[in-house]
């Protein structure tokens, strides 16, 4: 056993972005404080039919109400701001975050009807201190949006630096470039922790910077001038908004924003200044009618093929304003994040299928990652060169491969640790190890619904889905026992004609089943319940090698 | 209108194999022949919960029973066999294929219990003669499984020449290059219509050959030498096994194979000797215990994630034979198919979580693809130097884009048709136009059922998937008018005690709704289910945001 006990630690608890879980959730404590970094959503999976949204278990912060400080924001991706407004209803503590962060951050408050949020706006090189024992710094970092950073949090142990989300782009949009002069003094004068995100530590060399896809849509724009041009986008990544547009405005055309999420962060960015153009450059959708082709750019969501979407619309000829035909060239700037791979698809599909030209990552440099590559890693490590290192935002593997390369570097293994979601890690000057866990784990929203969709529930959806459903209804004369009615019906099995024969055949079955059984104990009727479902199994199994679920009903007269 | 009448048209029929649907199946007519070239399955999408396989619809071929004169394979993979058995139920017609492709039908032939079936076995440069109008030559191709052909099919009006799925690789495992002389020499002497795959048309170069994978695998047993070996690939790959046996060998390891279609093909391919080994290196997988980890090497299905397989229940620790640890080293030979990203990353995360080694396509060049990448298609169109092209094999978007290739060769618009499952092509000496369509599409087996689930069975499975479902049955004394008894349960929605309020709630807007309805006249329940199921409808999303299925039923006494 080590001795550990002596120094007071500090907690670094993971509530998510490690494991499996996309969503982003971290909190720091010390004696009497806790702060709390970013605090995301994830989407959910195929295993989850029905969930519109995957939230952070945030059970141990709600616990510890009253240490609670600050909410610290890297940036404003959905994955590390989504689930603030159900959180801040739970706990309403300051937010700190730059300028567009708290902006996306404002239409999610007013759809939630949450007032009253302290919401602090910092800047890079800002310094806030939260409690007696944290002083946070904002350092710029380069990533798929405005306004990213990491943060450098002092603390009684040491400073641990959060990479947040970030790449290196030597020539960004706006100008300005990764802080590395600070992240290099911060490394200097010493840090004791890293947490650096892991997203693309599979990829070697370097992420491509913004602007090369500013080169490739310019030549693409050069080589349609007199065809309507599409271009999906994830609606966040300002800066590739800024580029399209300032193209459009070389090319002589106007530019109409598609899809709602795209016109709201358009706004929204514009309104603070983070997006800029003439006045006349922006023509709203309903309005393109009398443009020429030749003078027209839509920019719209839908970039993953999201069945709701604007472009998935348009492909599959659900929009009553916009038409695609031969004249047209749609750009997919993005890339399917995994998963998504076949909606994509489809969408490319639907779109060849109207005759439009088609170009995407497969045949043009029309995207960049926001994510750092194996060689900008090694950038971090090596200016930071920390005494401990936890590499976080990843999956499992990516975790993994990010310890690898940290060890390569030259740091020993025993000074890095994996984690997951739930873990406790404590950390002093001298030594980090995993402490006991906390609550986590993830909340399913359906609905108006926040955590009452449970392990039964996606159960009982995926067995209904896979195989539908038989509902029995037996009607029973308790004073006499006699089955008085019988009713059978089907859902999502095969059978959906009701006069088809294995309505009958079940119902004999039933029947039979019943033959046998005293019907007279009024209340009792697990028990008869069971013998339904069992015998109406076995049958339907015999007959048709599936099992659909079986509803039996009783209903007593 | 085109004057076309005079001359009798060939006419080449689309089941399969374009558009989005993955299984492979086309037909030639003439006159009174018809031929059908290959037969194959796809596995269901998100789409069609619970579905097991799709096959192609044969409804053409049924009804022309009479002039089907053959049925011709071009390999053995499932999307060009699977569906073998169903067609060949009900239409037994001779089939045709080389040794390994009908070996691989024999079992599914015994699990369908089908008898009877004619066989015959072709080789490379083999003719057959099917009806008055085909003769039809096999020319060896390269492609991921063994004994691969293409098609080159003489018939009144020309020579039709179909690729199959083909590569081009020199320095094949077997040592049976590609047969691009009589592929030369069949261009030279007039090819009429080509027929070519399209799957890799998006990527620029060549193929790497199958030989590089045993470089890879070679360089990963040196390295490995004191750990136990996995190896996860297709197990039609043949020449993927025979390559991984033979370094068993050279690193003085045995070789166990785990999964049943592995254990199936690898017994099948010793036996028909394509695939070649000393009887003492391939050992039992339930003896493997008394092997040390250096003398051991796995080889397993599950390659995709897919989650009954070997490798996923190794990952998840389901199975009680094999447990992992820190001295295995898996290697996943296999790319995920689009749609099974998750899952195969699902599954690398678990074999991380028990400490292995994991080796896969992003971190090694472990795997080669099967099909033939644009340089390659470039030399098959400039050898055949076809009068006409129909790109094949492929979704919408790579049907245009080997169409645009063909184009970039030379080829005229015109002489290019791009199809869609269901057309009817019609071909003559001079001229090649789409016809009318033919019945075609998919049908969806589930359990014993084939085509019994239809679209009404998916939508509903799909609803209660997504929203679960609220069963109100009331029961109704005829003679008086009354509600004798009234129960609610509901399955995948949300409330899952039986106790909680909403059901009450729910039982009072159905008494409310039900009020000024006269129940007396017996039988007329449609109508008295609609208000039922509206009320019910709307007090449920106004409360909860949600759409369950409602399924109302009424018991009369």
């Amino acid at each position: 056993m080590q001795k550990h006990n002596s120094e007071p630690a500090l907690k670094v608890i993971f509530l998510g972005g490690v494991g499996e879980i996309g969503k982003n959730m971290t909190a720091l404590e010390y004696g009497d404080d806790i702060i709390v970094i970013d605090c995301g959503v994830t989407f959910p999976n195929g295993d989850m039919p029905g969930v519109d949204l995957v939230i952070p278990d945030t059970t141990y912060l709600i616990n510890n109400k009253d240490r609670v400080r600050g909410l610290v924001l890297t940036h404003g991706h959905e994955d590390h701001i989504g689930a603030v407004p159900y959180f801040i209803k739970d706990l309403n503590i300051p937010i700190y975050g730059t300028r567009l962060t708290l902006a996306l951050l404002e239409p999610k408050f007013r759809e939630h009807r949450v007032d009253n949020v302290k919401m602090n706006v910092v800047k890079p090189r800002s310094v806030i201190t939260l409690g007696k024992n944290f002083r946070i710094e904002f350092v710029k970092v380069s990533h798929s949006i405005a306004g990213s950073c990491a943060l450098a949090i002092t603390t009684p142990v040491g400073v641990v630096f959060h990479t947040g989300d970030f790449k290196v782009d030597f020539t960004p949009i706006d100008g300005n470039v990764i802080d590395l002069q600070r992240i290099a003094e911060l490394g200097t004068k010493g840090v004791l922790l890293l947490l650096a995100e892991s997203t693309n530590v599979e990829r070697p060399g370097s992420s491509m910077s913004e602007a090369n896809v500013g080169n490739s849509l310019n030549s693409i724009f050069a080589d349609n001038v007199d065809r309507r041009i599409f271009i999906a986008t994830f609606a966040s990544n300002i800066h590739r908004l800024q580029q399209i547009i300032d193209l459009a405005v070389k090319y002589k055309r106007k530019v109409a924003f598609s899809g709602r999420s795209m016109i709201n962060i358009a706004e929204c960015a514009n309104k603070i200044g983070e997006l800029n153009y003439p006045k006349d450059v922006v023509v709203d959708i309903e309005k393109i009618g009398k443009i020429d082709d030749r003078n027209l750019c839509i920019v719209t969501t839908g970039s993953q093929g999201e069945p709701m979407s604007a472009l998935t619309r348009i492909a599959s000829d659900e929009n009553s304003k916009i038409k695609l035909g031969f004249n047209d060239t749609v750009i997919l700037s993005a890339s399917p994040i995994p998963g998504n791979e076949r909606l994509v698809y489809n969408v490319i599909n639907n779109l060849y299928r109207h005759g439009a030209r088609v170009v995407y990552e497969k045949l043009a440099e029309v995207h960049v990652s926001g994510h750092a590559y194996q060689e900008e890693l090694k950038l971090i490590h090596s200016l930071i060169k920390p005494k401990f290192f936890i590499p976080v935002h990843g999956e499992h593997r990516h975790l993994k491969k990010h310890a690898e390369l940290a060890m390569r570097l030259g740091m020993s293994s025993e000074n890095i640790i994996i984690t997951d979601i739930g873990n406790k890690v404590e950390v002093t000057k001298r030594e980090m190890r995993l402490g006991d866990n906390v609550p986590a784990g993830y909340v399913l929203v359906d609905g108006l619904g926040v955590g009452d969709i449970g392990s039964v529930v996606l159960r009982d959806r995926k067995h209904l889905a896979e195989d539908g459903l038989f509902v029995v209804v037996v009607g029973v004369n308790v004073l006499s026992g006699e089955i008085t009615a019988l009713e059978i019906t089907s859902r999502g099995f095969a059978y959906t004609k009701e006069n088809d024969p294995i309505f009958e055949q079940a119902k004999d079955v039933v029947r039979r089943a019943l033959a046998n059984v005293d019907l007279k104990e009024e209340g009792e009727w697990n028990g008869v319940r069971n013998i339904i479902r069992k015998e109406l199994k076995s049958f339907l199994f015999r007959k048709t090698r599936r099992n659909p679920m079986i509803l039996s009903m009783i209903l007593e007269n």
